[in-house]
């Protein structure tokens, strides 16, 4: 049987632990090679989209499609269920139909979406982005990776034209609802299975401080221009400034060139900032840029701030959660998350839901990340009886 | 002519600026072919020691010989000067010497260095350390590079035996006088060439700071165990313990995974520190030391502390200063330095001096590095004088 396990041994990162695995990577190419030879084998119709986004048809692509998926990409040194749980789930999920002699009224799809972490190319969600114009493909293809590859070169390594990505209202307007399953990120379902209610609002801010490079050993303390004083200063910022709910994170910091007998000529700071809605994360984040702002200027540096991304808050379908609620048991619960999905940003053109599969320890983008055995299968059939019950003629969808 | 032009195309690195050449790496392979080209197209016998530094003789090797050089490898996006100049200069002063019809009364020679700036392996002079055995062979062959690539593995990769490396006590016996000729690094000398008067005591110290990995999104602030704060807050400790004269720099940071979205699971933080003296040192980085402990433990963190390299306070030869005045002008400066060379680690063992040829803006380890090229022409003047001096009959050395 498809499983999880089967994915066990690729993209291990030996150094950081867990998986790294980011979109083009041979990686991720090795692991769309496994979806692609699973879904024929289920006699599923395999075709990529112009964004690199891979779509497993049962049933002739059209209107009203009722379509799952996730991704297979990962953090760096992440854990083995956030992404790969929804699509592998969707696999099983078509077994468990099949076997229940499950004929479909609508078309159904599995989809993969790429680069949904954004690990490699520093935007997340970049394939639904494209797909659903949140991100114009010129934008897109001038994305670098850390060796300096664009996601235009790596797209195009994988078979892709960039120059042709970019809103495809065609499959949009395929897909007549959007579930995916994933495995809950922090410890706020207690129960196997739930439902996703909201997505933070939530964004990428890059910071470039920039000093003046020169000798540790030789350079008197008063004469410095280091921009790791206040890269330093942002991190002590982020945390006072993320109150009331809100989330600051900075997880990446790189300084330019980072030698330990080296003052850094520059340094480069992500900040990770969600917040319950907009105005709430805006406030944050300018805080923190304030702070920076400040730190900076003392230190005789100058920064530079760039928007990597966005993303307002996201409220899934209420009427098709209720159709979920049906399928699965009406006392189903709902709860908000901080994690981004590209079912956050399809549900801005797309009736979309998200099954949570329960995590006992809460911890994710980790290789601590976990979900049991039992819960994965009660996730499996949770996701079954909705494809069940969406697909069905019955269904006014 | 022989000149640092010669270089000038030779790991540039286009990502950082400036050059790229760590020891045993490509480029610093390539640029000891070089050096081993031009010694030999100049006569002299050119043979590796043991421990990867590269010999070139002028005259039988043997006791008292009068020796000079300096290393090829920079810093991560480093310099033209800082090493280079030394070793160029030094064949430029034999041309002179040559061109002056001088016969050497003892055994000239021109050393390179492998490893000087510790760019690659972490440990700064490491070719002359494990010369001297103030780094025993069993430590170097441990150390890694970013990519897991040991000394050990690198040296044999280039034709040396780690096994065979350590202190050499014939090599050390044949030096009779060892000066370096080295850009100024800092702002101290008005005229083009000077003498180094002693080098401050100076560290490095890695923290390795440890929390929890997680989802930047999905987890709590309250929840958090984030190895970032403390790492920030030790930045910020290390410039409030740098007074005194003392210096005190982080020029590397690595969070693992590095992940934008990700809470880092570990932190590691490379500590530079300088002083006048040991216990000025030591006491500089007690206290960064304690205010990392205490950042770790409000945090939830764990901190591990690692030295990686010491050097005591070095004071050049006075006798040998004395006889480099006779040769070049009694009333050529000395000037302490903050910049750590393998003329320091000689130093304990042999009658050592460095020669410092004029920075106009006091930058270096960074690009704009840079000296007049009628300053450096100066410091050749000032080697083969010197050179001739201390290799005569008359001299009692």
């Amino acid at each position: 049987m498809t499983d999880l396990a089967d994915l066990a041994d690729v993209g291990r990162d030996l150094r950081r632990g867990g998986y790294s695995r980011h979109g083009f990577d041979r990686v991720e190419l090795e692991l769309r090679e496994w979806f692609t030879e699973e879904a024929r084998r289920r006699g599923l119709d395999v075709r990529p989209d112009r964004n690199g986004n891979l779509w497993a048809w049962w049933g002739a692509p059209g209107p009203g499609a009722v379509v799952t998926g996730s991704h297979l990409d990962s953090v760096p040194g992440g854990g083995a269920f956030d992404g790969p749980l929804g699509v592998v789930s969707a696999l099983q999920a078509v077994d468990l139909l099949r076997a229940g002699g499950f004929e479909p009224a609508k078309p159904l799809a599995i989809v993969v979406f790429v680069e949904e972490e954004g690990g490699r190319f520093g935007v997340a969600c970049l394939g639904s982005r494209l797909m659903t114009g949140a991100i114009t493909p010129e934008a897109a293809a001038r994305l670098t990776d850390a060796d300096g590859v664009t996601f235009g070169e790596a797209a195009h390594a994988a078979g892709f034209d960039p120059l042709r990505m970019g809103r495809d209202e065609p499959a949009l307007a395929h897909v007549g609802a959007f579930v995916e399953l994933h495995v809950e990120q922090g410890r706020g379902l207690d129960v196997p299975v739930g439902l996703a209610s909201s997505i933070l609002a939530h964004g990428r801010w890059r910071y470039t401080f920039t000093g003046e490079g020169n000798h540790a050993g030789a350079t008197l303390m008063e004469d410095r221009r280091d921009p790791m004083l206040p890269a330093a200063q942002l991190v002590v910022a982020a945390r006072r400034a993320a109150r009331d709910g809100a989330r600051a994170t900075v997880g990446r910091i790189a300084p330019n060139p980072g030698g330990t007998n080296v003052i850094a000529s520059s340094v480069d700071v992500w900040l990770d900032a969600r917040a319950d809605d907009e105005p709430h994360t805006r406030e944050v984040v300018e805080r923190i840029t304030s702070a920076a702002r400040r730190a900076a200027a003392d230190e005789g540096c100058e920064v530079r701030v760039a928007e990597e991304s966005w993303g307002g808050t996201v409220l899934f379908d209420p009427a098709l959660m209720a159709d979920v609620r049906r399928a699965i048991g009406e006392d189903t619960p709902a709860l908000p998350t901080g994690a981004g999905h590209d079912a956050g940003i399809l549900a801005a053109h797309v009736p979309t839901a998200m099954l949570f599969v329960r995590n006992p320890t809460g911890v994710s983008h980790a290789p601590a990340e976990f979900a049991e055995a039992d819960d994965c299968a009660a996730g499996v059939a949770a996701l079954a009886a909705t494809l069940e019950h969406l697909a069905s003629a019955g269904d006014a969808r």
